[in-house]
């Protein structure tokens, strides 16, 4: 076995697993944000169960709409905060952060457990090794009741990284890169982990970058070597050179559709985003701040700067970070999802180009189903938000300093 | 001539003018937000002239949807940054602040001067001298392309307060008293003067939340004396003994519908919102962040802090108040209008209640037209997030402190 399968195993409190196998395994934590917990629970009253399997376990985050966009979004966590009351779950409901960020921060899950969440980017928890699986609200109902989710183990692919990155390329590059080569459905229902020493040798935010977006190709589990054991047998391996890797962006309207900045550079751009929980950490804005200290977002762009957790809000504030970004002209809103779904907080209308470090960039994503949105790791989008328009990573500030 | 019929005459070059007589003033300043901006541009456009009476006296600022909050709101967005191109007007467009108060920070007008704004708590302004009157968008856009408004010289009356205010009681109980006392409809149409030995001792942000909600009686003028020179006669003078006052609130779903807090006390709340140009200045930040300092707002209220500007928020977060917002679960948002108007970050659904330092609690003015808000000062607000439900100031933290 692999080591996702020994895990599987482990969880199914079998010998061994293997792939095609249905095996029901113990879930360590189930987790739902407002927009998708109010489905989960609403599925979980009519199984008519009358408690969750651990309350402990069982985990909202309130960060699609916080505060509340809408009349409908404080209906949602409304819901929410009405099973709290009922079923002594714990809420995350005072804008700590994005879902992924904050059960990370809280330590709810460790390496090796099972985590399954209704939202598709659950994957991020692979770079801390667990086996976290995006679920349907319909599933995480069920395991809210019963504590087991029944899965078919999956194949397991490895895409191996070694030798030194380039300036200028990071996490957000390798992961865009990767989704590029194999497409969105690449690894439909596989499990997929990230190895090599490029890999390991990451920062711990980084990781969570490329976990974070490993649902873009289509992975059930999307997993990042923690370098303390074996991987085992692949079903095959993909080697890449990580000198070979430069800055890139995931261009309209597809993560998958990924070309070099340097092809792309000189589109002009309205808006810029910063955050998200694919980019939301403090290493992300502090790679963002420096390049805009002391310089201004350019005329007629908008830079929205939207932090993943409280944490790192307070730390952004503490070394000046928030100052920077607002004396250069960036909005830092408060922690959540911000404008990345196309709730609030930054929509774009007809016509309007933005460029953004978070996951997506299908039709509509950020507002208006004509506006465009490239996909871009935190460099490359605050120095594009200083110069007006795309700009590869160097120009605004050079990559050797 | 009393001191608005002075400053009038002297903006209609006139030696003197009286009560009812038609006249022309020269205006000093014309403003628009992201709400009624868009339609000011559209009817300054069919009048047809080539340019602004003038670049620096035009003034728009986008604090209504900040980030924008739909693809509707980014199109109003857009509309101004197009008309700043074509016609060199004055944009603040980084989330500066609510455009009351980014006006009075930037110095855009001094006393006597005539601030027509197109937004209804334009009145704010009087809090400095100014003669500050709210308009339509039409009536704006033919003050941007002739710099001149035909107004019709008003009655004038005078609230004379004397006296030392109690502990808890605040400016925005005065002007909430004053409205309950003479209601809605009690001065519309005229100018109002708020003056006595209370009101000019007052710090200038008290004098500000005064001012700012002068509309809500009606009236056309709102005026702070600034005892630096004779109010004169007046139609009528009403005295007020401040001793007399007592922390209130604007009950449902009214302005006008004043009670002591010590009669509403006990209100279930889910909702506390301490912001807006009423009361989104420091000193009510620091009135607030004193109560609720290492105390956490109460399970299942949420409590939202919108700083009126961006240097109120810079000062802020030196000063330790965003951190201590966040440590008792509150939301601190950017600066900017935030749910006041019911467009996003903290709306309410059906049967919610809320207290709120806003100007307004018209049905459905935060959200559903069956919620219900209650308008009270930082003080009153933060004792009651801390509570849960609606607290007489001095019930968390001794008044004598």
């Amino acid at each position: 076995m692999n080591i996702i399968e020994r895990m599987i195993a482990h969880k199914a409190n079998k010998e061994s697993v293997k792939v095609g196998e249905e095996v029901s395994v113990k879930v360590d934590l189930a987790i739902a944000h407002d927009v998708t917990g109010p489905l989960a629970i609403d599925q979980f009253l009519k199984i008519g169960v009358n408690q969750v399997f651990d309350k402990n376990k069982v985990v909202f985050v309130i960060d699609h709409n916080i505060p509340c966009s809408s009349e409908a979004s404080r209906v949602q966590h409304r819901t929410i905060q009405e099973f709290k009351e009922n079923f002594g779950v714990k809420v995350y409901g005072r804008s700590e952060g994005v879902i992924h960020q904050v059960i990370m921060e809280e330590k709810l899950y460790k390496k090796g457990d099972i985590v399954v969440g209704a939202d598709s980017h659950t994957c991020t928890a692979g770079a801390h090794g667990a086996i976290a699986i995006p679920l349907g609200s319909t599933e995480i109902a069920a395991v809210m009741a019963l504590g087991e989710l029944d899965m078919e183990v999956p194949e397991t692919y490895l895409i191996n990284i070694e030798g030194e990155l380039q300036p200028g390329v990071y996490g957000k590059d390798i992961i865009l890169y990767v989704i590029g080569k194999f497409g969105t459905n690449g690894f439909t229902d596989k499990a997929v982990i990230f190895g090599g020493e490029t890999i390991t040798s990451l920062p711990y935010e980084e990781k969570m970058t490329i976990s974070n977006m490993m649902i873009e190709m289509g992975a059930m589990i999307g997993y990042i070597d923690q370098g303390d054991e074996e991987i085992g047998k692949v079903k095959e391996t993909y080697h890449i050179k990580a000198q070979d890797l430069k800055p890139v962006a995931a261009c309209p309207s597809s993560p998958g559709n990924v070309k070099p900045i340097a092809e792309i550079q000189g589109r002009k751009i309205v808006q810029g985003v910063i955050g998200s929980c694919t980019n939301g950490r403090f290493s992300d804005m502090k790679i963002a701040a420096e390049i805009l200290k002391g310089r201004k977002v350019a005329e007629g762009v908008n830079l929205i700067v939207v932090p993943a957790s409280k944490n790192i809000l307070e730390k952004m504030e503490e070394e000046g970070l928030t100052k920077i970004f607002r004396d250069a002209g960036a909005v830092v809103t408060n922690p959540g999802c911000g404008p990345c779904f196309g709730a609030h907080q930054g929509l774009l209308s007809k016509g309007d180009v933005a460029i953004s470090t978070t996951n997506r960039n299908f039709p509509g994503r950020m507002g208006h189903k004509e506006a465009e949105v490239y996909l871009a790791s935190p460099r490359t989008v605050a120095e594009s938000a200083v110069q007006g328009c795309i700009t590869h990573p160097g120009t605004v500030v050079s990559l050797e300093g």
